[in-house]
């Protein structure tokens, strides 16, 4: 059973520390898988999709006829439920776009421009479970950027096929093509292309370790979105909020990995020495069970904090992926709330609704990096280009500032530039 | 002198190769040094300092007395000027500032906010140059965005003494604490902290290629604003432009680097063959010949398109820095471009009035990276948070289709965090 622990400056420590996953014992390999994809293309995918997946595939595309038998395979209902969701997620993108400024001043015009990147290539985790959710949260934000090639990538099971709620997905959500690659060599491929697959911009997408290790090194090369680590949520709760209901909660963090965090901090005594018990009675009725322990057992922790504005602050030092504000007045304590991926508001708000369904984006920063990264958005599929037009006059104007600028860098052949045209 | 080249399938391959900067060589130093500065912390920076830099410090720190005899050796006309210019980079990048949005319909609300980043820290390099246009175009924006801590570092001189042009900027932007050391230990002392130097959330600002290489590794410990290579410059020109002007441009980016490039693309054959001797013409009289000689030999080319919108085809392969539209319509042909860091319009915007004057960013993405970056702006001190609201109602009614999709994902956790609340 957890032991709630009061937050004060001996706990602080403790409380905050993060026992992060060192990528560092897998980066010869990634390295290595890279340098074969580079080197030997289609074929090094073909020879790690046998070895890592175990599947021996004849194509690394997705058929059309693979495809159509997916849809079969899906009822109606699944279809029109996967629909709504992302009706929900396009609106909320939708009003991410950026149409950029211009400034007008007597003899100036500056401004900045967004527009989308050429292509970019999603990863959708394998293995034993089916992520349609992460094709939706990853494809139509960059769709409703603009992207005019949007790719996907998915290790194949060992028959060689993908599973059909993640092609159903890709085909609602406007993608049609798809490969049957996973881990680094399917993120090599991304980035450096392949006879089968063209190279992307932008690569997006949570994966395992090898998976972020390797978009880690593309990076430069194109761009990534994030550096996923393993999931986390925190709620803050009140005396309002039930015990049955927070321990549902962390335990919907708690499955997803042995490594996920779950952590609690309330005000209220009561709650925090109610929710180790309603953990215990949920966990066992848990079809993933195992998992869940073991993430409760090691990163689960309830923190007793003097009040909401301390609970507040505690989170913003955590800057936790998902964050419940499971209190009486939410939208108040969301204006304390500096630092965090996506926050749920209210006691009627669990985590999954924004998993699934809202439409806020479910790839959020980990690890603490929301203290200065975002969300996955619109914006991770496009880029900005700023522009300046001065006439004549206005650069005869500005030039003694801007010679005597360059002058005092040492670059007199900016200044010349300048003086080029005005002199004359 | 250099040869014009008719831009066409064959030489495509020639004109589009970048013999981009390998890292790798300088990557195992750059680890030790990180490591070092994390075992060892500011006794660390002082033996880099001493070791790279030639400089014995007593502090790292910039003391008040240093900034005000900076005060005092620097010019009220300098000064006046540098406020010009901070004051237009100031308007460029308050216009960057997002407010996000909510969206509410019938029992849900969702909505993103941006909030800044607790601290930013800016490298400025050093060396024989002295670069107070870095810091106005690092710290104008961090400000703007609302950052609390904007930190400076930069590498002293062998006296120990920061550039008095340097300091005075910085205290025109606002910064004042400001950090004597350079380098890769400079970049991990910002990510790590030492004793005298607290970590920061965000680094930014340019470096040679170990602040480059430093930045890669410390990414995902805090967040960077890019990873910058060799500056460039592509210029597209029609038969209005003035030829000893596009040489004078092409020098401007010549003489910052033996490794920057300089690039025109014209669709007038009459000035494709009257730059070589326009260049040739300026190149002695330089003060930085010898770099720009280098710069120009090794990676000028002139490029013969067809016509302008093959110019710009060819330009948005490259995706260059910086961009001038040296033509008669250049808004027109702005509208044809999509991956450049900023474009400078018409005959008379030299690309030195967006380094240090009109008040869009100098910090662009270099070496190809257009294609998925953005310039620094106000947004690579801030960072979204998410939030969604829903009401019992809206998650009754919402719940069948969430529970659909968790379970079909095989995370009944997730599907009973929403059954917990509906069952009831």
């Amino acid at each position: 059973m957890i032991i709630p622990v009061v937050y004060d400056s001996k706990s602080r420590q403790k409380i905050l520390d993060r026992s992060g996953v060192d990528g560092s014992s897998v980066e010869q390999s990634v390295r290595q898988i890279i340098s074969e994809v580079r080197a030997r293309g289609d074929a090094a995918l073909y020879d790690y999709t046998e070895r890592f997946d175990g599947a021996k595939l004849d194509a690394l595309a997705v058929s059309d006829g693979e495809f159509e038998r997916a849809e079969k395979m899906v009822g109606d209902e699944y279809k029109a439920m996967l629909r709504r969701s992302a009706e929900n997620i396009s609106a909320f993108h939708r009003a991410q776009l950026n149409n950029g400024f211009e400034i007008r001043t007597e003899g100036c015009v500056m401004g900045q421009k967004f527009s989308p990147v050429g292509s970019a290539g999603l990863y959708v985790p394998g293995g034993k479970a089916a992520y349609p959710s992460t094709v939706l949260m990853n494809a139509l934000p960059a769709k409703i950027a603009g992207v005019a090639r949007v790719v996907m990538v998915t290790p194949p099971l060992a028959d060689g096929s993908v599973r059909a709620e993640v092609l159903v997905a890709a085909r609602i959500a406007g993608v049609s093509e798809v490969y049957k690659v996973g881990g680094a060599q399917a993120i090599a491929a991304l980035a450096y292309g392949t006879e089968s697959i063209a190279g992307v911009d932008v690569i997006t997408g949570p994966g395992n370790i090898f998976v972020a290790t390797a978009k880690k090194l593309v990076y430069g090369v194109c761009g990534i979105d994030m550096i996923a680590g393993p999931s986390e949520i925190l709620i803050i709760a009140d005396d309002g909020a039930d015990a049955d209901c927070v321990a549902a909660d962390l335990l919907s963090q708690a499955e997803h990995d042995e490594l996920a965090t779950a952590v609690l901090v309330t005000d209220s005594a009561r709650l925090a020495n109610a929710v180790p018990a309603a953990l215990e009675c949920r966990l066992n009725a848990l079809a993933r069970r195992d998992i869940a322990r073991v993430s409760i057992e090691n990163n689960c922790k309830i923190i007793i904090a003097k009040d909401l504005r301390e609970a507040a602050k505690i989170s913003d030092e955590l800057a936790p992926e998902h964050l419940e504000l499971a209190v009486k007045q939410p939208f108040d304590l969301l204006k304390m709330v500096n630092n965090a991926g996506s926050v749920f508001l209210g006691y009627s708000t669990p985590e999954p609704v924004g998993d699934y369904y809202a439409g806020t984006n479910h790839t959020l920063p980990t690890g603490g990096t929301a203290k200065f990264s975002s969300p996955l958005g619109v914006q991770n599929f496009m880029k900005a280009t700023q522009y300046v037009y001065y006439s004549d006059n206005k650069l005869a104007a500005s030039a003694d500032d801007i010679v005597m600028f360059a002058r005092s860098e040492g670059l007199t052949a900016h200044a010349e530039s300048v003086l080029a045209r005005t002199k004359k």
